[in-house]
């Protein structure tokens, strides 16, 4: 069972929440475990496509109160450490796919990419060295499970 | 849904392991989840019986190899902290049971308390001031969903 | 040089202060560097000692404000861990001493046992198995420095 | 007194070198102090510039062992943390100085943003949005001093 992080931003429009929707549907139909930090916009959308799909997630939250997790997580894990959880992401997943993001996504690709973890990205931020990039979810989802 | 941290020594002997086998079983029964270590001795006993009662365990593991988790893990999170994953496992309880324990398991103890939650204990190595005693299985798992 | 962490609780009596206030000022004289949690209480105490003396203490914080360290706290770090922070208080020391203490000081005597430190007791709330006793502040750090 | 961030990688050519030793130079002339990662490359140079001015750094070092901090590190933290240390870095900065760096240094300039700390960088990897670019030493601790 493989355990596939999706990183993005805690705020997205529709278009890159459509896409992050369908990542963690994908994610769901190849049976792996979808892990994210729990919260809103990307991370949302992932996890109700994931949910919808038949799927189990798993949200590391930043603080300490479960309601902090959005409606769609599987099981949340309370951690209180702040933007520090980010790093907890990264350790619980195999491989990581991002959608978008901004400065909390781009520290854990460098995170991930640093501890030598595969990191597929659509619509990447920042062109950072050792990248996948993909353009569908689908894609995503296939690279990410090579 | 409560999630029930469950700690107790590495390794342990029949009588703790069977004691810790039907705290896993209980939690199963009432539906909540299970978080622990992820490990061997108490932790793989409660998680077997959880496991086979239906239920669902979360191990937090000190690691980053999903395999040293115990066979009966539902879902293995690895962290690479070490003995600093005791943390997480009393951040991701809303109220813990003990199971007999050495070092480890005090610290967890020590830090629930110190963080205002319920600790129920079963042979608790020490008489910590504002652990909730409790004889059974059945008793322990009662007073921590209080 | 030798790092020796200094725990106890975060208030503390005029008597148990002046234990700590005398372990911190020992340290001091040995030429080692106090560790500790950066607060008030047995914490002020042994750092105040130690400033009193001409020694450096590193103060780790529970949280994200410099000035809630104690004053005597010669470095201040900031961690936004919260109680989580006691582990780096035992990882970031060769060898403790605990004066008094309550739950957080029982937790970091725990993991500290549990990684292999030695431990020197004053007044310890717990018989912990593997604990060193002393009965003086200079005892106890001729005992952690062996 | 200020807590001064230096970031960059772990290893690095002569005229990076050269930019971190000045950095750290600097900082100590300034009276700050100088919290970094505690290994080598443009760590070690920037310690080593701090030291030969007179000043204090604190190195938070990724393993258990004192002695993988450089040898210009005032004072070594051990954490066992491995590349979470990074998030310690920033936290016990007030403002940070990156020197070039790869993924690692990536990862802490963007939890600093995300922080809402002022990140000054001298040939920074990427644009990052928020980041205030520096191109000499005294320009970089003058700007992260503001």
């Amino acid at each position: 069972m493989a355990y596939i992080g999706v990183i993005g931003s805690g705020s997205c429009g529709a278009e890159i929440g459509q896409l992050a929707y369908r990542v963690g549907e994908e994610i769901a139909r190849r049976g792996a475990v979808l892990v994210c930090g729990g919260k809103g916009g990307g991370m949302e959308y992932a996890c109700r496509g994931n949910a919808e799909a038949g799927g189990v997630s798993l949200g590391i939250l930043p603080g300490l109160a479960r309601n902090e997790a959005n409606p769609h997580v599987t099981y949340a894990l309370t951690t209180g450490l702040g933007e520090l959880r980010n790093f907890l992401v990264v350790r619980c997943s195999d491989a990581l796919i991002s959608v978008a993001g901004e400065h909390g996504t781009l520290s854990e690709m460098a995170i991930a990419l640093k501890e030598g973890k595969r990191v597929v990205a659509l619509h990447p931020p920042y062109p950072l060295a050792g990248l996948v990039v993909a353009s569908t979810a689908r894609e995503a989802v296939e690279k990410v499970l090579l």
